[in-house]
């Protein structure tokens, strides 16, 4: 058992609030939340925060974590010269090690930025989920159909697979994107769904061209194109959503999908601001994504919470839109709810012990005019003072702790990249 | 004397290049960069860079520096009525000792950004300068004259008083804007840049507002008003610089002036994007600041350098706007030009030794496909290994060297933040 005591606590039901408690963790789950007792089990570990706060950790709605190898080759490109140069020679030479070691890279990244999930969409998912699994990091895969793939059957046996492989490891139903994916094939996938009473993920309206070549190709928006072949019956969402029109947004609002948004990559690409004000006043459930390092470049929750914020203040014109405790529920609460890990979605007994320390000693953290601010718009990786998923310390003060050294990890990812003579 | 060996040096002159070369700095100066020697001095310590990389540090070419009590006080208003209720009432009630410590608090955010120098405007200059000097930080202060001051001749004394005070003061000749300064005021303070042939600064065209008010005022943008009074006969330049017209980018390239953009700032009050890679591609010299806390919220150049790019490949639609070996540039070399620290530019024999670390050895600065494009897009504060300026390291493994333990700061600055009962 580890005891967390003597900080704050960030706590989000029944309402967002901070308190003076303190908090027990027994294995993976958090066990006790509450006002400070006399009277306590023998703990392994007690944890003084000094006035830091114990917040629940970050989840990454939408990521390929190992896209990491991909970081910084090809800035400044432009999108499609970057895919057909960069971006897909290399791609078709990843193994199942590559994957492996260059998974556990973006792992270390998440952990130094406090996230504690995520919702990745990617290739070689065995390997993706042995290295999550070895590091102790908790994850959803997405499946990614598309008219590339030789075997879309192999989906459904991967859900029941990767369903039953480990706790720290679920998978559900995705398509990559209408545009890369032939309607029979979202078709297929959309009967799958029906099969498993399933939600269902895809990439969608992340650029203009893409929103327009679906309504030239169907005559409709990608959501409604979606909603005809019954892709959304159960639920599920969509990634990026720079593009949607008012309709596509009543559309998401009305059947209560998820609208995950990645400025970051979003700006880098240039693809656009996603409405996500406008979304958030129509209801919309949104959660937040870094995207790849391909395309961010970063992994960093801190900087992707900023963004949501700052770009829909100049994109509405308005220094009210999108307050900072509005993306702190996003980035903690409905990223870990979209995904379907309503156990990860708050501090309070019973819940999974996925949760961060802030340091609220810093100079950017100072003073303490509002805390929950400051994390949002003034918050950077160098405040995250500890990262636990699933009850195990898995980041304490810039170390990691995932069974193996970080700079063979580098060493590795490195050694890959040289491999690459594309 | 102080050797930084086997790790990268990033060099600016004549070509920016990483080199392996080590650098020795003796007293405030950088005494030697080179080719590993055989034979060499005894020095007072030997950093082992264990491959990480030895750069210029950053310039913060326009803040506000002690407005850092006013973070996160009042986020997600609409401009002027956070400017009437929150900022000016709180302002009233700043005293030399309050400026004294927020200064100081602001030096520790700058120095865990790497930043090694500032150009800064606003009020209370004595304790402000004495901060810098306590603290060991370099500084330029600009002066900000408004309709407000009850003594405009003082900004003579103060360019005369502090162009003598310490080798890490300078001060130079600024107004705050042309909205908040009478046209007779402005005057004066070209007539003191004709004196003393000094260049002037100011905030110009931060909102559209301000650009147009200044039109239908004098029926000219504000470039060409300052223009007409000789307020640029000796260079300057100016902060901001969103509503910049085609006529203005021109004017501020003939004249061989500095715009100093805040992309953080201008999205946080949803000020605008400033079109800085059309005045890139014009030739104007542009450098990076972070404004104050107040606006941004924080003082972290990471941020401001993947802003300035970012926000570009948005702005101009096209991924390849605005490089990020331009906004390094920006970021160590022009900022150093830009307030006149003509000796702090660049890494070579003789200049003064204000340097920064950067821990290459971190999950977001892998793999190394692109040590410079790591920096500016998934670089992070996290990464600032050490700050060094004027040859003394103030800032190392997280921890601060400038005189004063950093708890008594926050301390301090918490304790003026409760007493301001507006």
């Amino acid at each position: 058992m580890i005891r967390f005591y003597n900080g704050k606590v960030l706590r989000f039901e029944p309402e967002m609030r901070l308190t003076d408690e303190e908090v027990w963790t027994d294995g993976n789950r958090i066990a006790y939340v509450g006002p400070v007792k006399e009277v306590h089990p023998a703990f392994d570990r007690q944890i003084d925060l000094r006035g830091d706060l114990l917040m629940p950790g970050f989840k990454n709605a939408h990521t390929h974590t190992a896209m990491t190898f991909l970081r910084s080759l090809g800035d400044d490109m432009e999108l499609q010269s970057w895919l057909k140069k960069i971006v897909w020679p290399r791609e078709a030479k990843l193994t199942d090690d590559a994957v492996y070691t260059l998974t556990k890279l973006g792992i270390l990244e998440y952990l130094s930025s406090g996230i504690t999930a995520s919702f990745d969409m990617y290739v070689h998912n065995e390997a993706y989920a042995r290295a999550n699994v070895d590091a102790g990091f908790r994850t959803v895969i997405c499946s990614g159909l598309n008219n590339f793939d030789a075997d879309p059957e192999n989906i459904e046996r991967e859900y029941l697979h990767f369903n039953q492989y480990h706790e720290l490891v679920s998978y559900m139903l995705g398509i990559h994107a209408e545009y890369t994916t032939s309607l029979d094939r979202m078709e297929y996938l959309a009967s799958l769904a029906d099969k498993y009473k399933a939600p269902c993920f895809t990439h969608i309206c992340e650029t203009k061209k893409e929103a327009e070549d679906c309504i030239k190709r169907y005559g409709m928006s990608v959501p409604l194109v979606l909603d005809k072949i019954g892709f959304y019956r159960y639920g599920g969402g969509g990634f990026h959503c720079c593009w949607f029109t008012e309709e596509d947004i009543r559309y998401f609002a009305d059947h209560g999908l998820w609208a995950v948004t990645c400025p970051g990559s979003n700006l880098k690409l240039a693809s656009g601001i996603a409405p996500v004000e406008k979304m958030r006043q129509s209801g919309i459930n949104l959660a937040i994504g870094t995207d790849g390092a391909s395309s961010n470049n970063a992994l960093d929750f801190f900087r992707e919470m900023y963004l949501v914020s700052a770009l829909q203040k100049i994109y509405e014109e308005d220094a009210s839109a999108c307050p900072a405790t509005e993306v702190l529920k996003m980035a903690c609460v409905n990223g870990a709810r979209a995904i379907g890990m309503k156990d990860c979605d708050d501090i309070s007994s019973g819940k999974l012990a996925d949760l961060v320390v802030i340091d609220l000693n810093r100079p950017n953290m100072q003073p303490h005019n509002n805390i929950l601010s400051n994390i949002v718009y003034s918050g950077s990786k160098e405040d995250v003072r500890l990262t636990m998923v699933n009850g195990k310390i898995l980041y304490e003060n810039g170390e990691f702790f995932i069974g193996q050294n970080p700079d063979e990890i580098y060493s590795e990812a490195n050694e890959f990249v040289k491999s690459l003579t594309v």
